[in-house]
């Protein structure tokens, strides 16, 4: 187990209801005036951005709103959000909806306590020092945003799909209301299904050792999310389904599934490319490239594709055949994502690569061939266009 | 799934040497002047004590220190500390040491921010209302007080053993160094297994259903520390094994593995009279006397007891006879108990209980006849008699 740091100060506040307390937990962060972040309509026309606003009034606290985060927020809402909040003065970024509306905010945050382009902190050109305090009322689970130290923006110019890290980004409340999650149409559900496992997976392939416990973790995550995905195709109003998930994306993207090792990362990378690209659902874009990323790689380390294969896929083990097990893992899993209707190629999401489009991907995935990408194995300008082509 | 909130704000410091990180730490806290509270000598012989000195003194931070935290810490301890940042005029608590120092270190910040008499608060009178801020450099895990809101204070007037719970009191910061407790003798490690498992036990008797992340989470972590418990045995120098029982530690006491549900706690509260009267080993007292908790409560339930046994004890099920499977699990954890050197029974503990004792710990336990304890099955006066007989 290599050294680590876990720090993962978001208060969660978990059930049915619990947006009513809204107003109460921006009071406890002594805010004064809020800026409410949200996505597309559906915030407003359920009602929920109503019952939002009526408990910040009920504790007198002050608010402007600002709608309009998409899926691959764009780096433009992040300028208007931070010279919105200038103008008013805010001190606090209240973000309701998913991950797009929460990396927005964390956005403007950081945005709001710095003289220079805010992009500067996606670009890696330096590390953002303060961040206006946030607030997440959630509404789809799928990023993990709400607890995590990450924002994902994605700047017009050139569609490129940067992140930033800092822990002054994660909010200081999340509140986790699985009703809110009932009328997702069954595709962003899956989605999210997808991206929740990819938090887990993209940490769960290390070469580290004696993970013992963060591995358990990891491989009951991972099952949970099986279980309750498959309900959810049936019974999208499942409480306790939608309650599973809900948890489930929070704990995978925290910090808690990674404890103690590297991860790999390279299919999140592969998919910012294409999501800048082709602007795909982030989980589908996860789903089409992630099995021809495994069958590229296994080979670094076949008993981590076994132990995978074992524990979380229920695959017999055959001890005299290793390369079988960890194969029939990779099927096992690529095989769920169908009966979620998910992608397993590129062009199952509806987008015929070109090799000119493979050249560009890969050239933009390298940073113009000025990076590798993978924790369990490097991959290099050359090795990212294969895996494009295999995922085609 | 119930409603819940997590809040585990505590940033976590994990690996080798990290002790040498506490001046930072602590400056980051942005504290002028330290209480180190610490334990027993062996703090000072190892020489941790001066590392922390040195780390302190590197950052420009003053201190005073306050030895003597015993196992079932003193109410007595707490006054003095409490005296002592009075009149030094400290700003932050630093704990050297296990539960017993982090639990006095939170007392202390709770007086220090109160008029009245600190007890008020484990006598359950008022809650907390502030605490002055806490860190902590772990040498034992056991009580995962490093990230959890409790403390546990023993009055030597009339040997009452109390606990107070609040966010407040969680540590800013927890240093953890699995070498640090290499040195522990094999007694203190293995009651420090069972009182992380136990912590994890509590809450895992519950008859909330749906559950299913925080069970697989749960159950993975009782898995993991049957089986590093082990490898203590015979090689307590063992860093990954070390590794494996701190943070399992720290998770099992944080929340984490109570989301959704609420715990029986019945276990703690019966072994809490043990340790009052006879200054027992908490892990021990634990030990000794869970089975027959077990044995008395789990037809409340048998479906409950027979996942324990199945996908903790790894017992094979028998489908026709759930009983025996939920027995058989009862019996394979005893098993497990005695083969880790920790007693099944209160004699074995050393304590041969007379009637009269049996009667004055219920009575103790029931607070004078006024509450019931037990979550998975309400237990009184009565009940709470019957158990301490069959652990005899």
């Amino acid at each position: 187990m290599q050294q680590f740091q876990y720090f993962t100060p978001t208060k969660v506040v978990f059930g049915k209801d619990t947006e009513s307390q809204v107003g109460k937990l921006v009071r406890e962060q002594k805010a004064k005036k809020v800026l409410i972040h949200y996505g597309g309509g559906s915030a407003k026309r359920s009602g929920l951005l109503d019952r939002v606003e009526a408990s910040l009034k009920a504790e007198g606290i002050s608010y402007v709103t600002l709608g309009g985060a998409v899926p691959n927020p764009r780096l433009s809402k992040v300028y208007e959000g931070i010279e919105l909040g200038k103008k008013e003065g805010v001190d606090f970024i209240l973000a309701v909806g998913g991950g797009s509306a929460i990396d927005s905010a964390k956005g403007i945050g950081y945005g709001l306590c710095y003289e220079g382009d805010v992009w500067d902190f996606y670009l890696k050109k330096c590390l953002p020092q303060a961040c206006v305090p946030l607030g997440v009322v959630l509404t789809m689970a799928a990023t993990g945003s709400e607890m995590s130290d990450s924002s994902v923006i994605t700047n017009e110019e050139g569609w490129l799909k940067r992140s930033t890290k800092s822990d002054l980004g994660r909010p200081k409340f999340a509140i986790l209301n699985p009703e809110l999650t009932y009328t997702l149409p069954e595709y962003q559900t899956m989605c999210g299904c997808v991206d929740i496992m990819m938090h887990t997976m993209e940490r769960y392939f290390s070469h580290e050792k004696d993970t013992e416990l963060v591995d358990a973790i990891a491989e009951g995550l991972l099952r949970t999310m099986i279980h309750n995905a498959k309900i959810l195709l049936t019974d999208p109003c499942n409480y306790e389904a939608r309650s599973e998930v809900m948890w489930a994306g929070s704990l995978s993207h925290n910090g808690l599934t990674g404890c103690g090792r590297t991860g790999d990362w390279a299919c999140h990378q592969l998919e910012h490319e294409l999501g800048g690209m082709f602007d795909v659902a982030h989980g589908a874009g996860l789903a089409a490239v992630w099995g021809s990323w495994a069958r590229y790689v296994y080979q670094e380390d076949v008993s981590r594709f076994v132990q995978f294969a074992v524990h979380v896929m229920g695959v017999k083990e055959n001890p005299e055949k290793p390369e079988e097990t960890a194969l029939a893992g990779i099927e096992a899993l690529e095989e769920f994502f169908r009966s979620i209707h998910m992608p397993v190629s590129i062009s199952e999401m509806g987008e015929n690569l070109t090799e000119e489009q493979i050249g560009e991907l890969a050239y933009k995935c390298s940073f113009m061939d000025t990076r590798t990408i993978g924790g369990f194995r490097k991959l290099d300008r050359e090795d990212m266009a294969k895996i494009y082509r295999m995922a085609r």
